[in-house]
């Protein structure tokens, strides 16, 4: 067989699924996975829809695993885009419309890929794909509830590959074998009213909390780990909204996001910045708490078999050697790396949550043909 | 003549007139003084009503001068009140209603003062009361315009007393010779926008900004000086707006009020603000601005022949020995004092601005005889 990955793209872009909307994508999917003979089965939880896809039913060897998403962030003002953002135009060799990178052309690509594989070259072996419909918004029920339902019904995969756009620039440049970890603190610094004539009468929170945010900002959390870069701490704001410039104001708010290896924690993070929040309140009639919210711990799938099947993959289809990395943002691999081990490869994310998001089809056939290869090396 | 202070009070606490409106207040001293002999000139200008009374026509004696202002700040929610805010009941001893302390009362007490001085011991010299409508607003219109006025006209005060509440908790504790200087300074920091996961893409402002704060805050502007307690500065509010933890802002702002003495001018704390930012954004990619607003620089009546009359005026009559302060605030007292030497005294200004503003009876009538004693001493 002969799938066409843009095609089947294109389809799915079609359908406006902005999160939590599924607008009939995983129809589409369903469709082209079952006519292949994939067993699927939905796995809805709280208002999301996910698409839980199997081949392979009673086969004794190894079970590949695919997880990606058909949500799609929202499109703006869709008067800003050259080309409709839900119409998957085709123009100089590329197809435009939101999720064409992220990531309904790499749902497309593997889905495509598997298609013709198992009808080509049926393995003695699984090929899975998690789908969900929930990556971009709170990811509460997207796959973290498929990965329960796998746990429920006894539904495993030995590996898995994430889909996500994982390129800088280049397409085939960089591997994900791991995440940063991501954590947010938000600090309340409280004190006493006043006029500003008369600070001595007041408490002013403010100098308690910008020598706080002083200390957080200019400490090297650390010099790096063997797989991961330095962690890094930014302040994304500070709120008081006193407009009045003869009050010194009771409250102070900031927001710190962290970026951390796997020299750090979740706990470890916390307790370093209570003891920081402890020391800048040291001696002062200000109180400063800090509330934590952990969105994934660091973790890493050490470079082995699995990276380097990915690696030769892309290493024979696009040229490129891809550096193993474990920069950017935050993916659903923290959900699955707790299931199997994950390793991302996808397309050059430039574009995404862009308007006029665009891939070149190009780009989307190379990549059915490295998930093509991959599938080979790991089933065949 | 006996004069009644707290009639008058009475009748000025009945007009509405809170800033901008006059709401008849003037006319109500208006007509008193006119009955008294006082030439009056009504000194309208940018839509506020100030009044200029003189008596003493073709007298070649000293002109003592008054400075003082009939508007009042908002009541707020008048159902909080216990009592009218615009009804001068009086209960118990005290006389309800915005103003009764700052300061319509002070307003009737110097005019009863001098109504009743210059009718009984008709001096060889002139009283001039200086009475704007926009004190507590803009103050740009007020006892700007009416020295403006003067200046033309060829008036003059040899003195004046600011009538303005001057004692922090009891009545005669406090003289104020001058004030300290009030100044904002607005600060801007502007980076480059990026995604908290690569801060190395973006510039953000935040902790340069923070460490401006810090360095500002925790730098002892001087020790003081002879006549005034050290310089204060409040960071006073810090905004950025941004509620999204996986953003670095492009700009965030701050505002710092600094309260300075006569070690300072606005212009040496303007290049010494300059400086401060330009240390803490060199070598980044921050621009730091500042803004500054001098909202009036610090003065001084050195103690002298003055401010000793005020003081014996203040001790024979309430038996305290006022302090000879430059703390608080700011009052009209910074436009007066390019005019002539000026010296403040008034009542306890605990409940100005607040609900259920009022003012012990007792104390308008210690008030009237604290000025009455002044004029007499300067004037017989």
């Amino acid at each position: 067989m002969t799938t066409d990955p843009v095609d089947l793209t294109a389809r799915l872009v079609r359908c406006p699924s902005v999160t939590p909307e599924d607008a009939g994508a995983l129809d589409v999917l369903d469709r082209a996975l079952s006519a292949a003979g994939f067993a699927t089965t939905r796995v809805d939880r709280g208002g999301i829809r996910n698409l839980y896809a199997r081949w392979g039913e009673g086969r004794q060897g190894r079970r590949f695993g695919f997880n990606g998403h058909t949500d799609v962030v929202p499109v703006g003002d869709p008067a800003d885009w050259t080309h409709p953002p839900f119409g998957a135009e085709i123009h100089d060799g590329w197809l435009y419309g939101r999720g064409a990178v992220d990531m309904k052309s790499g749902v497309a690509a593997f889905a495509a890929a598997a298609i013709d594989f198992v009808t080509d070259t049926p393995p003695d072996g699984a090929v899975i794909l998690a789908i969900t419909g929930d990556e971009e918004g709170d990811a509460r029920d997207g796959t973290r509830a498929l990965l329960d339902w796998m746990d429920q019904a006894g539904e495993r995969m030995d590996v898995c590959l994430v889909g996500e756009p994982t390129c800088p620039e280049r397409m085939g440049e960089m591997i994900k074998i791991g995440r940063r970890g991501s954590l947010s603190a938000f600090v309340t610094a409280t004190g006493v009213q006043g006029h500003a004539a008369y600070p001595h009468l007041a408490a002013n929170p403010l100098p308690v909390l910008v020598r706080l945010l002083d200390r957080l900002a200019s400490t090297p959390l650390d010099d790096g780990t063997e797989h991961f870069d330095p962690s890094t701490l930014a302040i994304t704001t500070v709120d008081v909204g006193n407009p009045a410039t003869n009050v010194i104001p009771a409250t102070a708010r900031a927001t710190v996001n962290i970026r951390y290896n796997d020299a750090h924690s979740g706990a470890s993070l916390t307790a370093w910045l209570d003891e920081q929040a402890r020391a800048a309140s040291r001696g002062t009639d200000v109180a400063l708490s800090v509330t934590v919210r952990n969105s994934g711990e660091s973790f890493v799938t050490p470079p082995g078999p699995f990276s380097d099947l990915v690696a030769q993959a892309v290493r024979a289809e696009t040229g490129a050697t891809p550096v193993l990395s474990t920069s950017g943002g935050t993916s659903d691999a923290r959900f699955v790396r707790k299931h199997c081990p994950v390793v991302e490869f996808g397309l050059v994310g430039q574009r995404m949550h862009a308007v006029d998001e665009r891939v070149p089809v190009a780009d989307v056939h190379a990549l059915k043909a490295v998930y093509t290869r991959i599938l080979q090396g790991y089933l065949a």
